[in-house]
């Protein structure tokens, strides 16, 4: 042992890539070694990277590699220990194929393998799909550490404190039993917690909780980066015996993090993001004040942008510019992720886009510098037009009955002629991924055109609601690496897909006169993630809305129930939506929300 | 107790839809105490619909709208007895919110609620997500009928026996403890068990090993129908003390299905459907042989087609006829799930489309009876060429480096436009769905367009290799209720896209020349999902291709490496693949397959 330092590896994995995984794992052990530290702590699943979920399933090769790669890791650490987590077989013949564990190398070898009791189950958790849980055995949970004795927790087993928590999951507390009856110095936890609204709070009041609770230090090491919809924030830390916060390294980074945790509080404490900081109140009630959570809002989307860029091997994206809110805000996250010039937008007008959208579009492209053409869409509508024309009367002559007498389809040929240009260039131009633009308030309304705005392989914003992409757009435009590239304009005009005239004012159908004030949509949606509330619990309560506007219980209704029906119908087009980053407390992407379509909803 | 009678209730449940519910159980209790029958058993979770995955997460007053329908359908059982699956709220303060229940009803009240123990957690099952396991108590699981007693058993519970399966994968067997502990007279088996290849042989196998080993009779009831990816089979049935199947359901049907369980061998034996019996032996290496599951396959597409349809509440599906296999098989299947006149094929030809091709749609959808249209897309591909051409000179400009030699964007102009008529009808017309063509090989090597044949609301043949595919055509034009539709001539014509020209014959690119022969690369799929083998594994076995044909190991090594390329590019496509029933033992389905796509695979 060289000295008492300990090594937080805050590092970004990538799924699988075990090569990968452990190049960067020797990296940080070389420069720990470099600095005479004694102890690495990497992530937990470090070496396969978080979440492996079916692969490790489907691909047992990668299994046997991340262990060949642990074993040639060994051999850098005759002089360093190290703590990392990586994915062990599981040879008894009972249970699931594997275990979630942790090698402690020491001395040259592993000496212990820690393996996870408590296995995740929810939202984005699936670990007992593939993992068997362990029994928890304390005394195989203490590591030394010159002369001090430290306790090893995986992740969710510091989830469980019976004070803590209201509703503990799980029958025991593996923290409270390692340290009652091992009475450890300190406690070390790898772990791989994703970011959500409102989490950092948690996190942070538990751990410091557990800490004083047991006048035991906690030393907690996170991944960070994003796997698809995931993403982690990094963000670990150390809290001291009294439970007070002695160390935290970057949010949205990797780190390279050294931390004495038993001893003093003079370790770095890097400031928090704002969002992981503010929102330390819970919110209990709706509000349109999104401050609090905009830079953590932000910083997720363009890791999660640039990540599933860079893990899947795309470099260049393309996007739709019609002037409005929605692919304004994805232009400016897209640039700030990939670099400008990794970004074309193209403005795609009919007969329905107005000038000033056209002039809003250009503007934004030129405040950010990204490539922007424009390309009149007339010819291909005018085309489709013809064409499906003459086939609806075919169709007709048999469907007649079902024929809609207000269809929307000459609106929808606009929306995926757009996205038909969008796919030629990404086929045209090497590693080019178009983008879906939609946002979380329109896909619950099913207010997105499949094959259309729907479309792309990535959907950034589609789990941020349409008032507090307004907020998220003027933030930007204040923090932003390139300040005001938003036009003013863009966030004055109300929000409309110009797809439609509206027949009573003959200008462009406004989305709030198709669907309803988005400031009420986006409290009934708030309402059903946050306190899933019923309908009839909605109509009672007021409203931030009907606090501003005089509204009759009988037009609420008529919303509540517009609602519940277009959610029904939007069942099936979320099944066909792209992969795009989880950010508030509940989402309707993918990776969260398993979900049955052939099923009848009801709130 | 009026007899000694018991009712299976083999019934199509809707997730989430409890009236429906509750009304199709009513409905049964009613006849089943016409006929005097004592004990009416229904499936796991019947009230609630399986499965429910985060519905119940998300919306909890479907949970206690099921309560109050269970607490409804009490008052009607005075004088019979129930065994029915719900879903019960977790009132402790540990763990999750709900348990796996069934209620016995009998003299009128619920007498006793069972709880699930052993959740699965695995391919298609997410039981974990959101049910707690309950301690397994055997007295709890003893029901009085008549003078005998039952022992009650969810699912699950009755799949861990230690001397039939190698690897256990829970640390008791209910079902031991349950016979060992109680001896009852016989055993009640509620289920929801989705059909697989291979499954049924495990199954009768496993049930038939239980029965005599404990020499207790089992009375399994399963549930029938499909909710979106997953297909239950039904044929519930009864093994007697010897492991004798004595009463089998129909398959894939609701059915009312009387048994007198520990008496006779004269219970009602329905026939198996193929491909339920005769995998029972177990395909131990590849073959082109498929007849076996043919019949299965069948039932098991057109049960998801037409439940997908009900339960989402489409009437109409439309479709591209191109000639080709995989549409073919469609509107076949299409067809006959939904009936002829809610059908729409649509020919829609481009210069590469031969005349051929163009009699064959025409000549199929004769056959079937269903609705025809032909037009051309030649002015949408015209216009959208141009168009493209413009654009493409524009980005050129900037991303001229990054412009591929030999694009493929104007093959899928083609595709695209076509889907866009498709999604045209679908909009003009009610309740119409387009249908996207994939099938399994082609998926896996991303050979499918985005926004073109890929697209769809449903795909009914995603999970059906070619090979198989050409198999089930000829089962079809065999067996299905209009014989001969599919056109000889599909049959015979080898594959093609028909959307570019190989400049080497002069003639349309056929789809073995794109990747590689279909033989080859459906026996790679099937040792990756069945034997979970890798590359160099493949490459040292012998491939049913090389016996027929003379290959280098170098061309054997080729194409293996472009599987494994094109499959790793193909994972972002998978991402935004519509629906469509599991059918093979292992699928890329999503409701079974939980990946990241940001991910490096290997084998």
């Amino acid at each position: 042992m060289q000295n008492d330092n300990i090594l937080l590896a805050q590092l970004n994995p990538i799924v699988g890539n075990i090569e990968y995984n452990y190049n960067k794992a020797l990296d940080y052990i070389e420069r720990a070694k470099s600095q005479g530290v004694s102890l690495v702590v990497f992530p937990e699943l470090f070496m396969l990277g978080y979440p492996p979920i079916d692969i490790i399933e489907r691909y047992p090769l990668i299994v046997q590699e991340n262990i060949q790669w642990l074993n040639k890791l060994v051999l850098h650490c005759n002089d360093i220990s190290v703590l990392i987590g990586f994915c062990e077989f599981n040879d008894s013949n009972l249970g699931k194929k594997y275990f979630n564990s942790v090698a402690y190398i020491s001395n040259g070898k592993i000496e212990k393998i820690i393996r996870k009791s408590l296995l995740p189950q929810y939202s984005e958790f699936n670990e007992g799909r593939y993992f068997q849980p362990a029994p928890f055995i304390s005394a195989q949970r203490i590591i030394q550490f010159g002369k001090m004795r430290a306790g090893v927790i995986i992740c969710e087993e510091n989830w469980n404190d019976f004070d803590f928590f209201k509703k503990p999951l799980y029958d025991f507390d593996p923290f409270e039993k390692l340290v009652t009856e091992q009475k450890p110095d300190f406690i070390i936890n790898l772990s791989a917690s994703p970011t959500r609204t409102k989490k950092e709070q948690l996190l942070n009041n538990m751990l410091s909780f557990c800490a004083k609770k047991y006048s035991t230090p906690i030393l907690y090491v996170n991944q960070t980066g994003s796997t698809d919809c995931i993403s982690f924030c990094g963000t670990s830390r150390v809290y001291d015996k009294d439970g007070e916060l002695i160390a935290r390294a970057k949010s949205f980074d990797e780190d390279f993090f050294v931390v004495t945790p038993y001893k003093s509080p003079k370790n770095r404490i890097e400031p928090l993001v704002c969002g992981l900081e503010k929102t330390l109140n819970s919110q209990k009630e709706f509000s349109l004040d999104y401050e609090p959570d905009l830079e953590r809002t932000y910083l997720t989307i363009v890791q999660a942008i640039r990540d599933y860029f860079n893990k899947n091997g795309f470099k260049r994206a393309v996007l739709g510019l019609s002037g409005g809110l929605d692919s304004s805000c994805c232009a400016a996250l897209l640039s700030f992720a990939l670099g400008a010039k990794n970004v074309v937008g193209v403005s795609m007008p009919s007969k329905i886009t107005s000038s000033q959208s056209k002039n809003d579009a250009r503007e934004l492209a030129q405040n950010l510098g990204i490539n922007f053409f424009e390309i009149p869409i007339k010819d291909m509508t005018d085309a489709s037009s013809n064409t499906f024309n003459s086939i609806f009367d075919k169709v007709n002559s048999v469907w007649g009955d079902f024929r809609y007498k207000a269809p929307l389809t000459f609106d929808n040929i606009q929306a995926r002629s757009r996205a038909m240009i969008l796919w030629g260039i990404s086929n045209e131009f090497s590693l080019t991924l178009p983008i879906a633009t939609s946002d979380k308030s329109e896909l619950y309304m099913g207010y997105a055109t499949i094959n259309g705005d729907m479309s792309g392989g990535f959907a950034p914003i589609c789990d941020v609601t349409k008032t507090k992409l307004f907020a998220l757009a003027r933030w930007i435009n204040l923090n932003a690496p390139i300040k005001n590239t938003i036009p003013e304009a863009v966030l004055k005009k109300p929000p409309g897909a110009e797809l439609a005239i509206n027949p009573k004012t003959g200008k462009p159908l406004l989305a709030e006169e198709a669907l309803m004030p988005y400031e009420f949509l986006d409290e009934v949606i708030w309402r059903l993630e946050n306190l899933q509330q019923t309908s009839d619990e909605m109509l009672r309560a007021t409203f931030l809305y009907q606090k501003k506007h005089d509204i009759t219980l009988e037009q609420k209704k008529m919303w509540l129930e517009k609602f519940a029906k277009r959610v029904q119908s939007a069942q099936f087009k979320w099944s066909i939506m792209p992969p795009g980053p989880i950010v508030d407390a509940r989402s309707i992407v993918r990776a969260e929300y398993v979900q049955p379509i052939s099923s009848k909803l009801k709130f």
